[in-house]
């Protein structure tokens, strides 16, 4: 008698806001591993936004993800079973098991799974220690690469990039503004993550009153800037924007129909002799070792914190998913699997 | 009895395009020197975009140009008088010495003026080998970085500083695509400059037709891109944008009514993991001789070429000025002053 793996699969594409029916629940066997492979029992997946892009068949950076087949995604867990000599029953594991209760992983590629460090909560590795913290942790060193005593902000700011980007620049000796959805997310951001201000922006009706809330938050101007949202936020901070500032661009939403909405001042790109530009992290993997030695360091140390949603049974990953697009979750989004 | 020198004054700022009666020629008498000052005595003026920014009194990257001055501009002439040793009566010299017949200039402050290699013709210094050639070549290697067979793409390719970026693309081994106004223009840009192929924008009546017109020039899409213009044309760019392509913006010119003209679909830089930055080549004074020296190498072999448009006489300067701006010139627009 095999064991049995429950999946969750892509079965249709999501025209606007995926719907339940987008998905189906499917039990397969685990199949006996092959040399070289492992079997990891998952205890976390983790959600996030990107995985809506992958739901369409539209041109964008990633392939569409195939229909029938379980959605791709970050997780963690402990070994079940191995045929590789470097992974042990019981150790725990980070890799892109997907929205499954088993994976079996080809151990020996490069990068498939890596072990995780036992001191560390093993959920930190698909949010502060993993592709979120990286994330943040790529746009700030390599694109805003802001000096200490500059002035940075971030949208998003209580989400798990948006939160883990602005402890990074605290880090760095920055002033760190956070915009944010709310009045509990802004208090979150300001009295738990520690940041200098966070500008509720849902409190702002437009860009007159965006713009003077980030130019009442950031006296001496914008140096860098990390972009998970766009439009009019973008382009508030566009306005208070200083010379030679950097924007590191990680997220973009689109208008209400789907079309794109517009940046409405370019020519300040001249005028600032700003720098934009957008990135995706997984394109950096070289990059990733040095930025886990960090993020794990701050995590240990308490001086990186986060908070985290839990979804609890992979029954619920649809509709938590579609909670994550709305901004109903507080906190980086899991689903705890076992 | 003193030498006269003649000058133009801005006297009133524009509002919108320049006309005659904010300028006004003066008559005044030229110092004599004191030590460490050279009297220069202009043969050509160099008339540029960037004056029209100078003219308001706005916000922008500079300061505004003050009332009841000559206007400033960059120069080329020949020594009249010197009280400092590097500078010899006759020899030809780069400076910025205005919209006046002579400068009084302090010698002794690194970079006001620099002698001219009397083997290029004097006005070269004035374009390919000044401002205009430093501009396209900071442009191109300090922020484009096209690799041998990239494809690159310029507007307003037949000016000063289009038609220099995309030769010296060319010397690197690109393939080159212009982007200007008119068959002329098309033709020069195309048969005169050896970019490989020129699109009139004006004969594309809408971004459709311009995205078409690039698709088939670029067929493997755009690796780089340096952006006189904005609007439309960067919008049609970003569209062809291959991933981590770079944006240099040199230029972005306003709507109608001065408004700010927007980007069509910024999202497409997260897409693409597109680099956008503007820059202001006078605040890169350091890279200025390796830049001259190589602009200076291919001019002299004849891998350089340019045109001049050249008004005659300092009183036509306004009129030649107001020109400029509408696109009345083919070529780099100078005025001779003697």
């Amino acid at each position: 008698m095999s064991l049995m793996n429950t999946q969750i699969h892509l079965v249709s594409r999501p025209v606007g806001e995926p719907r339940a029916d987008n998905f189906a629940q499917v039990e397969v066997p685990v199949p006996a591993l092959e040399d070289g492979q492992v079997l990891v029992r998952h205890q976390f997946l983790s959600l996030d936004p990107y995985m809506r892009g992958r739901m369409d068949d539209a041109k964008s950076y990633a392939e569409p993800h195939p229909l029938n087949t379980p959605m791709i995604g970050g997780t963690v867990g402990l070994v079940e079973q191995s045929r590789h000599p470097a992974f042990q029953v019981g150790d725990p594991v980070v890799g892109m098991g997907g929205w499954q209760t088993y994976s079996v992983v080809d151990a020996q590629k490069p990068g498939m799974l890596r072990k995780a460090d036992p001191r560390l909560p093993l959920s930190a590795y698909l949010g502060a220690v993993g592709m979120p913290g990286v994330t943040a942790w790529y746009g700030l060193t390599q694109i805003m690469q802001p000096q200490e005593g500059q002035t940075v902000t971030v949208s998003a700011a209580s989400g798990a990039v948006g939160g883990a980007l602005g402890q990074l620049a605290k880090v760095r000796g920055c002033r760190v503004v956070g915009i944010a959805g709310g009045p509990d997310k802004c208090a979150y951001v300001k009295d738990e993550l520690g940041f200098d201000e966070c500008i509720d922006y849902k409190a702002c009706p437009d860009l007159k009153a965006l713009r003077s809330a980030l130019k009442a938050a950031c006296p001496k101007g914008i140096d860098a800037h990390f972009e998970n949202v766009g439009g009019m936020i973008l382009d508030a901070v566009m306005l208070r924007a200083n010379a030679f500032s950097r924007i590191a661009v990680c997220g973009m939403i689109a208008g209400y129909n789907g079309e794109p909405l517009p940046m409405a001042n370019p020519s300040l790109i001249l005028v600032n002799r700003m720098r934009i530009e957008g990135f995706i992290v997984s394109e950096h993997m070289q990059l990733w070792p040095q930025a886990l030695k960090e993020l794990g360091g701050l995590v240990a140390q308490g001086q990186l914190k986060y908070r985290e949603s839990i979804a609890e049974g992979l029954e619920k990953a649809p509709e938590a998913f579609m909670g994550l697009l709305k901004g109903r979750n507080f906190g980086k989004q899991l689903v705890r699997i076992c």
